[in-house]
């Protein structure tokens, strides 16, 4: 086995204990008989399973009981349409803060539905920072963030206050501990922090629930979803096992706090390469760097090009950055251990010695 | 390694041999240096994973060239409400048979974005049938059929003439070969024949592409997600690379040609183990006797409770028949091997001496 270090932005590494207890009971999970993938999702082997994953994430994000933790399908992108068709009345309005260009979509997207509101953006300053939030709508229905920013690696520093703050946490969750209470919704798809692509978590404060709108989706119901415990069909069993190996090896790390503290150090180690260069630099307002996806570049791109190219010959791969920003871009999620940072941070210095 | 047979109606069982390979190359797929589960799905990994999942697919179903395959998530119910969506239009109607319960949710979802008519019921006689179709409307926008009903063990014999004719096949595609010009869309949860929970399958006629409501969610718009190649966002990478190695092994076999004659040969042995009987029985009108699963019941529901007590201590699990129809049900999709459907037809004759 000849694993390399992937800083892809999503989906993105895992961690390989997860994988490798996943490859071992692939075929006979205990004394099923059978694969986690092939059991019924009502089955007396899955059930426990399913709920094992809500408890741990209930435990380890510290989700109070007034919450619903629903586990659907389609991604965040499916939740751009889902929160307006939930919680945008008809003749109501929401803001939208503008911090990035999945911030951007689900603006846009929600603009099918009725009025809503770019109450901040920093699209001006090609995402740079979190724009400054002034003059919220006291009316709106709710306030929409994307809480870091993936592709401009970005992320908020304090939330903004709202009686319903809705929350785009698919790139940061589970990165460090939060206070769900701040929320009225937090939706983040796993592919990131939390388990392969095909699951999507979200959690729902429960006065939100009920207020569908005729026209949307059964599937796309927070209400349905909660009151069928994420089975109103078949949910994306096999992730959501794999979401639970990971909270368990979360556990293991001892928790958020911990996680916290380990990706501060990681992400430490990439922006001191950063600072410290002669030649490497980074865009973004320093107060707003995020703690799981580093842009940086050199000054040409055909240096970035081969940046790139030497970074994936020595076991570093897909660090090239968004079309939007160009350049370089480590994502370093969770499951990055922190070997593969500073063996990124060493190979910059190495590179800078060629220029 | 104690594998058991798992009739479960989905999700199902899958061949050995793909859960074997998926676990060998679980933590490094080939030489990319990382699991499936870790791929960019835009990355240089796994796009000829993609490419290659619709192409077997391709082959295999003989889908025409004016044919899109869309690999979606959400399952069956999520196309429930995608179809009328896409389809419908504000002032047109649609036909629905509603031939099963899996129908009869299509019909209600599809009735909250417009007119819907039931054109053929079998409900009254709890679905023991295909009602017979007869006074189709010629202006309905499309004819939305189930071509297998799971819980009631039935399934089309003849696809009814339609110039858009829209198919339910989750618990029937790749068993038997179909002449899919004759359906405007086919779509299938790739739970029961294709692959793990999480993917759903839309094959779609591209004239049909390009019509969807304002209102439809951008993740629900088949011309959307046709011109993004099914990756306007992350799309269920796993299960599309389970379903890869499935058709794989599809194909091993000799093609759906081949897979139709083991399923007719397993079928067999289950349905004569049925008519050979003097206490197990089926309510369900032969000719209409779905491949895929067979109900079938003891006199009393205390036999049938020991029936499948029993059965499950001899490695035979997930046969209690759907809480509508009660007694039995072995569900016998293509991954179950024929062993699996004579032991269980063995174990109901011995069953039938001790009562």
């Amino acid at each position: 086995m000849n694993r390399i270090y992937n800083f892809s932005a999503g989906p993105s590494c895992l961690p390989l204990p997860v994988l490798e207890r996943a490859g071992r009971e692939i075929a006979c999970y205990g004394q099923a008989g059978m694969s986690v993938m092939e059991m019924s999702h009502r089955g007396k082997d899955f059930i426990p399973i399913a709920e094992a994953a809500e408890a741990k994430l209930r435990c380890l994000l510290g989700i109070p009981q007034n919450y619903k933790v629903l586990f659907l399908q389609g991604g965040a992108s499916m939740q751009f349409a889902a929160v307006p068709l939930n919680l945008l009345p008809e003749t109501g309005s929401a803001d939208y803060i503008d911090s990035g260009n999945f911030a951007h979509l689900a603006m846009e997207e929600a603009q099918r539905f009725g009025h809503v509101r770019c109450a901040a953006s920093s699209r001006e300053e090609n995402y740079v920072k979190i724009p400054e939030i002034t003059g919220l709508d006291k009316n709106a229905a709710y306030l929409h963030i994307t809480g870091n920013n993936t592709i401009y690696g970005t992320r908020y520093i304090e939330w903004p206050e709202s009686d319903c703050l809705v929350c785009d946490l698919s790139s940061s969750i589970l990165s460090e501990p939060i206070d769900v209470s701040k929320f009225g919704l937090i939706y983040a798809g796993a592919q990131k922090n939390m388990a392969p692509a095909g699951l999507t978590v979200v959690i729902v404060r429960e006065d939100l629930l009920g207020r569908a709108r005729p026209g949307c989706p059964a599937m796309l119901d927070y209400a349905v979803q909660a009151k069928a415990g994420s089975m109103y069909n078949t949910p994306p069993c096999w992730a959501i096992y794999m979401l639970l190996l990971v909270l368990e090896w979360l556990e293991g790390l001892g928790g958020l706090a911990a996680m916290k503290k380990l990706n501060q150090a990681k992400a430490a180690v990439l922006y001191d390469a950063i600072d410290q260069s002669k030649v490497f630099s980074s865009k973004v307002e320093k107060r707003f760097r995020s703690l799981m996806n580093v842009p940086f570049m050199l000054e040409d791109d055909e240096q970035n090009k081969r940046f790139i190219k030497e970074a994936a010959a020595n076991g570093m791969v897909q660090l090239a950055g968004h079309r939007s920003v160009g350049g370089m871009r480590a994502s370093i999620y969770n499951a990055m251990p922190r070997e593969g940072v500073e063996k990124l941070a060493e190979f910059m210095k190495d590179f800078e010695r060629t220029l």
